[in-house]
């Protein structure tokens, strides 16, 4: 039997009760296409795209949307010179492309989680799974020295940090992609007791005031805003070693992407 | 007649008809308080609380919420070991505080808007003022003398960038606080071919993950994210001086507030 773009998908989204309204979608393409090659990357960029094609990968399985908008607004990209070219490329190449996103955080364990702790080598450290949530309690250290391990470990040139370098901290909470803001990053932070957030991303008048406002007090709470990518990638990543398991009669490579800001 | 706190209110709401559901509220102590003096700020940290306290003021103006978030979420606080001197501070100060948002983005021209301008030096190259940003046309230039002329004005130690330092660029678009979304920033990048934005932030798979298409095809397209306090700060510092000439009988003073990332 053939194996199909929703037959993968199928396998993706198993074992998760279904899940309405989701952004899950197959964005180009068609289930019943073939399946050569997959490919997997955290973002669908033009340049993802045409990596894909050129490695002979039929289907592309991404955590976030072609059209830069969460809930896939269309109107957003209508007539628009800078996604027209996309388009095309796509729509020459017959690429399919799944949105592999609410699933897979629904999942338990939710991979894009374990994959960040897997990345960040602290397994071991993994005192709470929260179904939003990872807390891990670390050897005392500073946050400078929690900084630099993620960095090496991440592969990243920089961090941004609220709080202080010097303030000592061994319970994290890890919060990926856009979790970073106060109605989540709040009460955790309060519930565990937690000295250190390391987030994807989140508002800035949030999160970081509360952060900003318990350092001037002297506390030792302090932020690590990684980025929505750098937070979220590692994840991707472990799931395209899964296929690699699952699908052996297919090739599978993953795809990195750059990092979206430079600071200048 | 004693000059109140309502007084000041109904000042700064004056000719913007009423805003349903608006977030501008009276967020600590009384609309019949008779005001000695008036301190403003971007953010009513803890350290600004006290900072206008300490100068006399007994009402503080600030843009965003004392409670990390937009629609000041009561429960986020509630018995909140963090929270709790900053809400005794308030009150034993008696300081009253009021958040003026909505009424200051939607007076015409918003004075967070035409103070970044003013500030950027940019007033005598404004093309056009629209609701929600301002055009501008430079003289043609790169991205990097923009982005060095940026932290030069405000200040700023650092800026993220997305795109290319080398790109020529010659029409601006201005994006203050949370405008950088894709829904704003892309319909407006697209119908006044910008070549670059200039935002306070937005969610970061939007806006720079359109921009990171264009600068791969090679357009000269770019982002510049300066942060949210950083685009409009110097709006409330336009306001307290504004203020300051409205109010010649009580004390204005305008409390900076530090950058809430720190590049590590």
């Amino acid at each position: 039997m053939p194996l199909t773009v929703q037959a993968i998908i199928d396998q993706l989204c198993s074992s998760v009760p279904p899940i309405s309204n989701t952004v899950d979608i197959l964005m180009a393409g068609y289930p019943d296409t073939e399946v050569r090659g997959i490919a997997v990357s955290f973002m669908p960029t033009q340049q993802v795209i045409e990596r894909a094609v050129a490695s002979g990968a039929n289907l592309l399985i991404t955590h976030e949307p072609l059209s830069y908008s969460h809930r896939h607004e269309e109107k957003l990209i209508e007539n628009d010179p800078i996604y027209a070219p996309k388009q095309k490329l796509i729509e020459d190449s017959g690429i399919a492309i799944f949105r592999y996103h609410d699933y897979c955080h629904r999942k338990q364990p939710d991979i894009i989680m374990t994959g960040l702790l897997a990345a960040l080598d602290w397994e071991a450290h993994l005192t709470e799974m929260l179904p939003v949530a990872a807390i891990v309690e670390l050897p005392s250290m500073t946050v400078s020295d929690v900084a630099a391990h993620v960095k090496r470990k991440l592969g990243m040139p920089f961090l941004r940090l609220t709080g202080e370098l010097s303030a000592p901290c061994s319970r994290v909470g890890l919060l990926v992609g856009y979790r970073g803001g106060a109605s989540t990053a709040i009460p955790l932070m309060r519930e565990h007791d937690l000295d250190l957030l390391i987030v994807g991303e989140g508002p800035e008048w949030e999160t970081p005031e509360y952060i900003r406002d318990a350092a001037y007090q002297g506390r030792s709470k302090a932020l690590l805003t990684l980025g929505h990518a750098e937070s979220e990638e590692p994840g991707m990543r472990a799931l395209s070693v899964e296929l690699k398991q699952q699908y052996k009669d297919v090739p599978v490579e993953f795809i990195p992407i750059q990092p979206i800001f430079q600071i200048v």
